[in-house]
């Protein structure tokens, strides 16, 4: 156990094994370091631990083949803080690497896959996003926004390509749907792939395609994965997260989720929201008395205070002293969460800053 | 039997019956003969059949809300004879009534549902077929041509939302299609609805549909008729014609088919390949020997030739004077092939000529 790891009831070296994804080790990070300079704390504390690929987009580079970045958001309903990790993160590679994104929206996902959202309401949640995703900070002359029914003059076309290559036969196995989904539905995987060669195809050359995301949405990209070069294109490659864990315990889940208001701190929290909810449901690692707190120390492991200032505290050295003063019974669990409560505060007031200010950019990243 | 009847070996009646259409009676015809001053001969002599809620149509007419035409054309292949019979319908019912049309060209359509077909062969084949339908003469202020891929902007954003209310099972029941059928063929028949309704979305307010149209495409349109009520438009009407049938004769198949050299005349075809198809394949109904055929007369029933009179001589009385000829035992069956000859030859002269002029209009039918 080490002030980095971050631990929930997921168990990522099985899910290695089972997606047969490599695991970023520490030949790979030195490689990284060699052209970044530092290593993005995401990298340093394993929090994406896991890549396909990797090794071929750093040689594409290294020969002076630029790769490209895939992430996406697919809109509705609220951001919350997990949903930044991946994005925050992809913010590093674009300004280390000084390399393009684009950032899908598939705006159609949900509407699909929800029964009850209605158009209306996915493009709110679309537009809301954007806004969520341009305060990030990306850079706007090298970030394009892909909105599927916006951009669907150059995705469809692309997507049909991909399409006639994938049964429904795949796409039952690979995402369990069944004969009463609906034919939108059914189709979609094929636009979620587009993004990952839309570079190659916008600028008429192969150029590598990285994608940054959460380990569960590789099943979309293993099945992409086995099409992509049947186009002509390259594999798209990809560098993996764990997740960030719900707010009530990581012996609940391990996925952060929006539909469950007290796991979440969503990015438009205010400064009370966020303190009522880390006080009242961060599950806590700390002792039943401050007595028996003192004497055994707190136990970081199952600590989400703990566990998000993993993800959220970039200071190596400040995270070290607030976990062998949480160890050693010296910081209450009250205290470690106060803690929290400034970082995420003083993170999201940010956040809300810019994002206030992100309307104004808004057509300047939409391609 | 009259000179007006075009027999085949489909039961019309039947599929009338089957597919829950209504046949176009006398009332019918008058009503619109009061909009037209005259009938075209498709109408007159039964070609143009069968339809849905013409009625519904004719009353918004009466009552100042003008219907649009939505027909189309899926990119394959050479365009052939049998293909004009609804686009000159189509233009006939555009001129008479000073209507919009859209007219569909599907270009995924047959890339999908064909294995060998390629993307780069669609695309030109769509090209080609675009200048066979400026050829037919329809008013570049009032067409507007919708290229699914080309349109997608438009077009996918209401796709989807038909898509969302069809279930794989529907399309599995209504095309035959299964588990091994890619996803772009199974979405596929959400993309062919969305014309019968764009007239409304691009106006903004509803605006009636009428769709000419073959009668085996009534199965695509009977869905959507389920589904457009649904997303607050009117159910698309349609007026639906016979088959010209093939070449080799009523006897094999109802319908003219651009995979069979042999039973079709092609619209690129000159004028030594038309007399040479039209004598060697054109199904005869006149006796075995000129001594009986002068004695019995021939049988226009099943002289394909006749039928094909019946589809391209528009003149009363010209037709009539052939059939009594050629029952009395006047015209020989090949006199008979020579006038289809003489009469096919100058029609599709005068199509490939305007064909020659069509590239440079091209940009005025695009939407």
């Amino acid at each position: 156990m080490t002030p980095w790891e971050v631990k929930g009831n997921v168990d990522y070296d099985r899910l290695i094994k089972e997606f047969g994804v490599s695991k970023i080790d520490d030949a790979l990070l030195k490689r990284i370091k060699k052209h970044t300079g530092e290593l993005h704390h995401f990298l340093r504390r394993g929090i994406f631990f896991a890549h396909r690929d990797l090794s071929f987009i750093l040689d594409e580079y290294e020969k002076g083949n630029k790769f490209y970045l895939y992430t996406g958001r697919a809109p509705s309903g609220d951001v919350h803080i997990g949903h930044l990790v991946p994005w925050m993160f992809t913010k590093w590679l674009q300004d280390k690497f000084d390399v393009e994104l684009y950032f899908q929206f598939p705006d159609e996902e949900k509407f699909l896959f929800k029964p009850e959202l209605t158009w209306e309401e996915a493009q709110k949640a679309l537009h809301e996003n954007m806004l969520d995703v341009i305060a990030v900070g990306f850079n706007p002359k090298k970030t394009h926004f892909l909105i599927d029914t916006k951009h669907a003059n150059l995705m469809y076309p692309e997507a049909i390509k991909v399409a006639k290559k994938i049964t429904f036969s795949t796409v039952k196995a690979a995402f369990g749907l069944d004969n009463e989904n609906n034919i939108g539905s059914i189709f979609y995987t094929a636009m979620q792939a587009v993004p990952a060669f839309i570079g190659s195809v916008i600028h008429k050359k192969k150029v590598p395609c990285l994608i940054p995301h959460a380990i569960d949405q590789d099943p979309h990209f293993r099945v992409s994965r086995d099409i992509i070069p049947k186009l002509g294109y390259d594999k798209p490659a990809s560098i993996q997260c764990r997740f960030l864990p719900g707010l009530t315990g990581i012996q609940d889940n391990g996925k952060m989720s929006s539909s469950l208001e007290n796991t979440s701190i969503f990015v438009k929290d205010d400064a009370a929201t966020i303190k009522k909810k880390v006080n009242k449901y961060a599950f806590s690692g700390g002792r039943d008395t401050v007595e028996e707190h003192r004497l055994k120390g707190g136990n970081p492991e199952i600590d989400v205070a703990y566990q998000w200032l993993v993800f959220f505290e970039e200071d190596d050295k400040k995270l070290a002293k607030i976990y062998s003063d949480y160890t050693s019974g010296k910081l209450l669990s009250g205290e470690l969460k106060a803690i929290l409560i400034k970082k995420l505060t003083a993170f999201l007031t940010e956040h809300q800053k810019r994002r206030k200010n992100a309307e104004k950019f808004l057509d300047k990243f939409i391609l």
